[in-house]
């Protein structure tokens, strides 16, 4: 083979995110300057960016809402690593802002994707339930087999917020009005409803599982809402890592491990 | 020293970030439910969080037309970076998007912060010039001296709109109708006029610059302007990673790769 | 409660890594300057890290030979993405070699693992199998019920070695001469000898599961086998990197995907 | 230009470091199974990978120890960082370590490359010295130039090993010992001797600055060792890894924090 057929070989990128030419810059087949800026939100955007559609008023109101839920919500092991990187390299926000969000995982951020999941697939199995109580039954029939199973339902219970989670109620009101109160929060609301009597104690429906079961009837994939778990959590960072330069606590986190450490024998 | 004395030694860990009670989220002092869900917007929340400080409307207005215009355009190698990573990795979309935003250092996303650098610094030479004949004056000086010491001016030049980037008159225009085109952006303006007779030639003053110069007038830190970037380019990968998973590239791209690799022996 | 109280809550953090005084650094129960340097090689402290038991030099003659084998192999996804990272963040090394690691997920560098998890789970249902042809029962039933399950035998087949993974055959004689060809081991070579069977073709045994049943006949921990992917792909990172210094190919590939980008309009 | 053309453009990448054909993997010129595997060690291929030479004997036997001082040595903040990253997102190893790699900048991990850098500097401004006499007076020339100019000496000092880190004084053997106590490591000596005539005060010459000396004499480009500290860290944070999985302490860190964390009202 030539090294013109080698050539010749090489294939075409599509995407329909971006293209410029000296004159214009496009996105989304938007003229970026004209038409963007300074009449699209970044939410509504960041949106657009995603689904390719852009999204209606309700629905980026019911993302704002979202977002500012999700953006921090003080120290979490996601934020102390983000400073504690700050501290041993100043020199690379970047760097920081990376490793909070490499905490981004099945644990911490993983409720909001993983309730959503939970949700699309149990409403996957037959027609969208018709009343509050099809709604029930189906929740009934989710948290029978999650318990049979032995695996946790998402979203269900938070290790401070006992009785009930503020960010719940707030959103479903938000949803609600603007008729986005659809099938994922309306069957996450049954398993509120429902669950006492398959797991004998009342959990609150979490946030962060309300924020997944939100972002699912705003016809977002399932499988990518951790993207916008993380998103939020870049504004977060950000607050935490200017905090850390006006107000430095990362060395004396580090100081208070380091004085609090205790040397084992290895293999004991 | 006993073990009780050490434990003694615990600093306490200050933030005004997040603070959460069994019933309450209180971010920035106020009321995470009933204050800022529905009422505060994302963009809003993002600078509040940065600066501790509410913004005002309009200067959010000019921060949602920054976001929008850094959110991406297209095939840059920190989208490209990313979407590898994907095709890698996909279990995990926090690494995909870490990987991207580790290419926003000094080269590819910088200029936004380079450019704010270079103008506050230029005006923290003296009192803040009073028309357009005095910027023109310090822009004139700040020019000659970078010139003098090789380095480039931020912000001056693009590789494909060398005539006009698009996004300059249209960031400028919304900052001034907010009524924040303040020093930044009137040096940077400034530069723009001037620099052609230091320079022997034309060049456009690039958006990132421009960017960078309007976050720089909404009084955030030039330091950590890069952040914004970031945050914006958040919302691009994102969108970069669904059209990913919708209509794949990545795996061309390796290939066109690997298919057009040439071995040279070591020492060649 | 007091803020003596508060403090006096402080648990310890025991670890046997590593601690100091003024004198001396003690690491793994060691001094480090007058026992471990000069003593111990990089890749016996490796997996004593990992252990917290020294290994034994037939141990760590095993260990040699795999992060040899995995340490690079040209143009892979996470060296493109480690390079394009540093084409636009020069500045950030760590950045860099992150990026590249965070493509070690479950596609590329995942078959390491998956396959030393999937010969682990066959040996955990009995016991340990005291002939070839025990082991060709026990690898038939695991190929069996794979293929039951519709799930793929991990560490089977090559995208380009299609007969022999010249890795293999070499990985297999040097723990063979050090004692260490063990079950699982032997258990993947019972599968390249029955998978025909129940396959109707003919796969080879690819070198990066051959590590990975390497690396579990060491005793190491299968669900952290990655990390050693990962520790040898480091190396071949910092090679990346330094050739793309050398003999920059970056900026190539990134123009490469941009003059062949075809836009697309949205929705289609 | 016609699609054809477009094609046509595409350049080759070249690459010394690894290709494949169907039997054979050829890596550096060699041949992987035949020639490396069993024959070569890890650490050789390190900084064959690197430099695309190969090291001789005594090059390797100093870069083990190099290695070995530099890969751990207890809770650093980039440690802490990785066991909280592991904490939430237990799913991925490679965020894990990706995130605790992103605190070696530049202050934590940097002294390695600064030390080397600031060495390499002075000796490119003249002759090599031919006597102890010599260094000393280039290494009163460098810390008397560095004071004028307000900046530290990399490598000298130690929060902890206020008389002598005990790396340094074994390195420095270990390197004598194979023939490569060179210009660096000379130099570096002599900052030693010389430094209290101008400073007032006797520092101890660090560790981390005597591997950085010694990796520059083995002949490794000063802007590129940061990556060998962080090819040693790589070991050290597996180890850190493994033994949060053995004996947790990230969720009592960050429990830690959270119960001392103290509110202050914004702008306070």
């Amino acid at each position: 083979m030539t090294e013109h057929d080698r050539a010749a070989t090489v294939p075409s990128f599509p995407t329909s995110i971006g293209i410029s030419d000296p004159d214009t810059i496009t996105v989304l087949g938007q003229d970026l300057a004209a038409d963007l800026m300074g009449n699209v939100g970044f939410t509504e955007l960041a949106m657009w960016l995603v689904t390719q559609q852009r999204p209606t008023a309700g629905q980026v109101r019911v993302l704002e809402a979202v977002l500012v839920a999700l953006a921090d919500h003080g120290f979490t092991p996601t934020a102390i690593a983000s400073r504690l990187t700050y501290l041993s390299a100043p020199d690379s926000v970047q760097g920081a802002l990376a490793a909070g969000l490499l905490g981004g995982g099945s644990r911490f951020l993983g409720v909001t994707e993983d309730t959503a999941l939970f949700l699309s697939r149990a409403l996957a199995e037959g027609p969208e339930p018709a009343d509050d109580a099809s709604f029930d039954a189906l929740a009934l029939a989710a948290v029978q087999r999650a318990r049979a199973e032995r695996r946790l339902v998402p979203g269900l219970g938070h290790h401070l917020h006992k009785v009930t989670d503020p960010r719940t109620p707030k959103l479903l009101a938000i949803a609600d009005r603007e008729g986005l109160r659809g099938p994922h929060l309306r069957l996450f609301e049954a398993i509120g409803r429902v669950h006492p009597q398959v797991l004998g104690r009342t959990l609150p429906l979490n946030g962060a599982g309300t924020c997944g079961a939100a972002l699912a009837d705003l016809g977002l994939p399932p499988d990518l809402l951790r993207g916008f778990a993380l998103l939020a959590r870049t504004a977060g960072l950000l607050g935490q890592l200017a905090e850390e330069r006006r107000r430095p606590i990362a060395m004396d986190i580090f100081q208070t491990v380091e004085q609090h450490a205790r040397y084992v024998e290895p293999g004991q």
